[in-house]
């Protein structure tokens, strides 16, 4: 029998997240999102995800110093990365410079030392391909700022307010780990063979790059733009008949909410002053459910991550250029925990294939 | 239920080889390999493969001009090529000029152009991060070699003789292709995003530089070193106790014969004048195959790909350091057809997850 696309089939055994799909629920390690996100900091839930405990104050230390001792890169990739942002979009550009990082020694299985290093890097190196791309001048990493912070202050160069990096912790910690999507699985092919960190992870920026997963980011601002100037019952009856997807609703998995989506709504409504558009995004989000709700009854299309998560970055002033970058700065914490998962318990991954004669 | 390694589970469809481990045969799109090989050069298997019909003269030389006019690289790559090879491993310098050379531009599906441009430039870049690597003075194409004639002056800086580019262009072939292993697997995952043709590549690269795929060469070597010193029978039985295995005998599916390795072996005879210890080898694989058949009766291991092509490869004098470099640079023929394959019928790959309690 063949299965297009592997649904269904159980590929891997994880500890990493469960997601149960009929109550709208996401848990990391068995902790239920809802919990971890604000009460918890990006450097808490990384090392929660790659280690299995929350870290003590002296872990924490210790995790907190290693990101900020290896944040920096040298000036000789700052000087390809110029170069390559001249002929590369800002991810494949990211996808090159994580690869020409590689010092990897055949390290096995992962040690999670080596995982951080890359978690610490890949935002500067987000943030310089960022601003090479726009002909900005490059920001240096500050040292006395956390993860987010200083991810934000390399990317806008001034300081953000307390609420704003509040928002894109947020964002960052909801977006960490989800199961066995494209890119996490492609990781995990990679690294079944017995191959290094970053190949795993370059194979996943490369798979999170595509429209069909991470690499698709205006369409939810599309829709929110459409709305402005049509009623949303017009956008959606039009959608509808040309057999386009609704950007922003409904999830493969999800059936009742998309926890993700609901705990970003809440950061959002945090953000003061509230932007003016708030209010109207509220808006798109009940009329569109309750018109998809009429037009396609009984499939219970909520908003999902996507929606929220252009709201966010919308308010905190995130160019959707940026949405796949910091997607990739966020899930390379659950990347590297799965690649480290495989390593301890590794089999190859060979599935069978089914030969048809060409017509 | 759990399918570690996704064994036996049917995840694709394909027309491009037909694997048959009963009879020992293998088909690139329903022509056995034995016919193939020495019949067609790579240009026409490379043409088969990604467009399904062997080329007629006028399909050819467009695939030879073609791969003529992309052979080459600019000087800023390998400028970054030198400056790589001083940190990285060959492979993985071959991942990343590959990701920097990347220059797609969203066309999907992925056409056979854009494939030949690739397939043309793996080379040369395989052959300046060698010489690199070793120090040697890098060497331009020359135009009026055919792919697999150009691809040995580039790594050696002196023409071979018709034996041995014969020889490379049979080991070519026959490893071009061969199914759902690992890193076509990872490249058939990546592209399934909606992603690049460097991004899936990229990722087969990395699957095929872990040691349980294409990265352990020198093992085939290093047992027939032993043997040089020891008797067959004593070196096997040493390994069996330590739960070693034999490099280069059995095959996961090929139970009677590898047809891959009767070829080279073919390959390998033809070459003149013969090296001295090719006699040495047919002793050790004779003698391999009884004893086997004495300690693990039933079992059937008989000589594989990687042993043959571990003699072959010695036959020509390239050194392990480029076994694996090499492969990548046939087997890019079967990623670019499965990557082609995969983006003409599309379903982005997803599979489930069985969530653990940590211990």
């Amino acid at each position: 029998m063949l299965y297009p696309g592997l649904k269904g089939v159980t590929a891997v055994e994880t500890e990493l997240s469960d997601i149960d799909g009929k109550t709208g629920r996401l848990y990391y390690r068995h902790q239920s999102v809802e919990e971890i996100v604000g009460a918890r900091g990006f450097e808490e839930v990384c090392y929660f995800l790659l280690e299995g405990e929350f870290p003590d104050s002296r872990e924490l230390q210790w995790m907190k110093e290693l990101l900020v001792k290896e944040r920096s890169i040298d000036n000789e990739l700052k000087a390809w990365i110029e170069q390559l942002t001249n002929k590369q979009s800002i991810v494949a550009t990211i996808r090159s410079a994580i690869s020409c990082l590689d010092r990897s020694k055949d390290q096995w299985p992962i040690q999670t030392s080596e995982a951080i290093r890359l978690i610490a890097k890949l935002p500067t190196v987000v943030a310089y391909s960022y601003r090479s791309k726009m002909n900005l001048k490059p920001v240096e990493p500050l040292n006395e700022l956390d993860h987010v912070e200083n991810f934000l202050y390399m990317l806008f160069g001034t300081r953000k307010t307390r609420e704003e990096v509040r928002a894109l912790e947020a964002y960052m910690v909801l977006t960490a780990e989800h199961g066995m999507n494209a890119s996490t699985f492609a990781s995990r092919v990679v690294i079944s063979t017995g191959s290094d960190l970053y190949s795993a992870v370059i194979a996943a920026i490369g798979a999170l790059k595509g429209p069909l997963h991470g690499g698709a980011p205006t369409g939810v601002l599309d829709y929110i733009e459409d709305v402005k100037h049509q009623p949303v019952e017009e956008v959606i009856r039009k959608k509808l008949t040309n057999h386009e997807k609704v950007m922003g609703f409904g999830h493969r998995v999800y059936k009742a909410k998309d926890p993700r989506a609901e705990a970003l709504k809440a950061q959002l409504m945090k953000i003061e002053p509230k932007p003016n558009w708030v209010d109207f995004t509220l808006k798109v989000e009940s009329e569109t459910v309750n018109w998809l709700d009429e037009l396609k009854p009984g499939r219970k299309l909520y908003a999902n991550v996507e929606f929220y998560a252009a709201a966010l970055m919308k308010a905190i002033e995130i160019p959707a250029d940026l949405f796949t970058p910091i997607f990739c700065s966020s899930r390379i914490v659950g990347w590297s925990a799965h690649i480290m998962e495989q390593s301890r318990n590794n089999t190859i991954f060979r599935p069978a294939a089914k030969y048809k004669k060409s017509e």
